[in-house]
């Protein structure tokens, strides 16, 4: 079986484990966001891929789910030395070297799929992690603060000030001329089923579906997703200041109907959702189920589920 | 009173130690050798520059002469980790950093004097430290090996071949057309005296008298060394090899005379090459004392000889 997974960073990654212990034959295509992508100290810095590609490859941070296991910050705390800003981005020693390597390979000309690739080489990570697009693409917020009205950097916004600030709006800079990266198209035209994880329905998977091609290319297929909203919360992260910006209200009925009927034809929400499968919604297979990934078997659970749903509805 | 030394790495942040410990009201101005710099990983590391910033700031490993203290290498760990060559360059994660900010500062246009003084403002070295030059002048080491007759980087000889391939020429490239960096020159002439530190009088002030324009200042002025080899052989490192590519001999003597009268005034050997002293060489005033670099006392009463020469000399 072919299935194609639109992934964010944490909640994306950890779903993917899971869907890697229920489909262990399944021949996996991540598309990973890279809208998150900053760089910082002149280094291309990937949050989302790398999430992926550590959480897979058995590299990853297990309690704050980013960042490498077994990490150290001596190259942080000599850049607050030398006054380099920004200080407030977390980046540890081991991590550091990722974005080096990719910052040495782009410079050499290679395409950030290509860069991607190489880096999985090391990781091993059991699925084909493919960057939504290999041209620049960066998400900023626009907010108002004691500066006056401005737009600043997604991670600024996300890290810095804990979306604190309220978001007016969210856009992703170059998105318009973003053509998707190479295999993109193609895994989704190949894919048996496409699977929306419980990423951020704004700036992870709404910024993947925003490169121009993929959110018809995904559309045209079995879409099963991931509700990230249990409950009128995130389970997660701060999914609620993402989807206030865009209007859309905090749930898990309002999430997939800003998917849309179109794009989606099966939806998993928590069982404290339960009334939304009761009322149903139109257009779109709604089941409630247990979906809190607090073990690998419980991610592992859910993944069956978003298969078996795909299943009665191809 | 102003001073300029020309100095290479170990060697020459040593004798500047003692230097400052001795002349501590001198203006002292450091001219930077940076033909042993090299790009790796797509970051410009200068290995003299930072020898002698962290050696005069505080931050150096004491034992090994160079790289941090409280060094960790985490960084290098996970380049290998990514099959990124080259292995043999040990980078510890806190020297990771100062190559970051650099490379990021000259990525942003400025030249290494800035970038260079910018990262004294952190390290306060109690000196002006300029590199040579600008412009890019990488020395590169002619050997004949199992791949033939080749050139290759300056460190590739010394750190991964530990110049056990005898150097059939050494070649600063770019130095013809380097220019010297802002404030070299005029060092040079209103310094009262220059200083040769004990440092390779091939690859470091070889180097740095190469670049156009800089002999011909240095000569104008008086000019004491002090021989970096002691007894026919070199204090630390493998000047002598460099010394058989260029066809000089080992000896304190040989070294002096290589220099040649019109450039130095004054040399100071060991009293293991007392006879040098006292026979003499035509046209430059020797003197014999202890000079080895034992401790900080040791290296200050080198520094008051060769000050002590100078104003003799003057």
């Amino acid at each position: 079986m072919r299935i194609v997974v639109l992934a964010g960073g944490i909640g994306g990654a950890r779903f993917l484990r899971g869907l890697k212990r229920a489909a262990p034959d399944a021949e996996i295509t991540v598309i990973g966001n890279t809208g998150d992508d900053i760089f910082l100290f002149g280094l291309k810095v990937c949050p989302d891929l790398d999430t992926v590609m550590y959480t897979l490859g058995g590299g990853i941070n297990e309690e704050q789910g980013w960042g490498r296991a077994g990490e150290t910050f001596h190259v942080k705390e000599e850049l607050a030395a030398y006054e380099v800003e920004p200080t407030w981005f977390n980046l540890g020693d081991r991590d550091f070297a990722t974005h080096i390597v990719r910052t040495q390979m782009l410079s050499a000309g290679y395409p950030l799929s290509a860069v991607t690739e190489a880096l999985c080489h090391r990781w091993r990570p059991g699925v084909r992690l493919i960057p939504m697009t290999d041209d620049r693409v960066e998400t900023h917020v626009v907010i108002t603060d004691g500066q006056g009205r401005r737009a600043i950097h997604f991670q600024e916004w996300w890290v810095r000030l804990r979306a604190s600030v309220p978001a007016e709006a969210i856009v992703a800079i170059g998105i318009e001329d973003a053509k998707p990266a190479p295999g993109v198209l193609e895994s989704i035209e190949q894919a048996d089923v496409v699977l929306l994880p419980p990423s951020n329905p704004v700036v992870s998977v709404g910024t993947i579906l925003g490169v121009p091609g993929i959110r018809e290319a995904v559309a045209a297929k079995t879409v099963v997703g991931v509700s990230p909203i249990i409950g009128g919360a995130p389970v997660r992260g701060m999914a609620d200041a993402c989807l206030r910006a865009i209007g859309v209200e905090t749930s898990a009925r309002a999430v997939a109907e800003h998917y849309g009927p179109d794009l989606l034809d099966g939806w998993l929400v928590d069982e404290a959702d339960a009334e939304v499968a009761e009322q149903g919604i139109e257009g779109i297979a709604v089941r409630a189920r247990p979906l809190l990934m607090t073990d690998l078997e419980a991610s592992a659970d859910i993944a069956r589920a978003a298969l078996r749903l795909a299943e009665e509805l191809r």
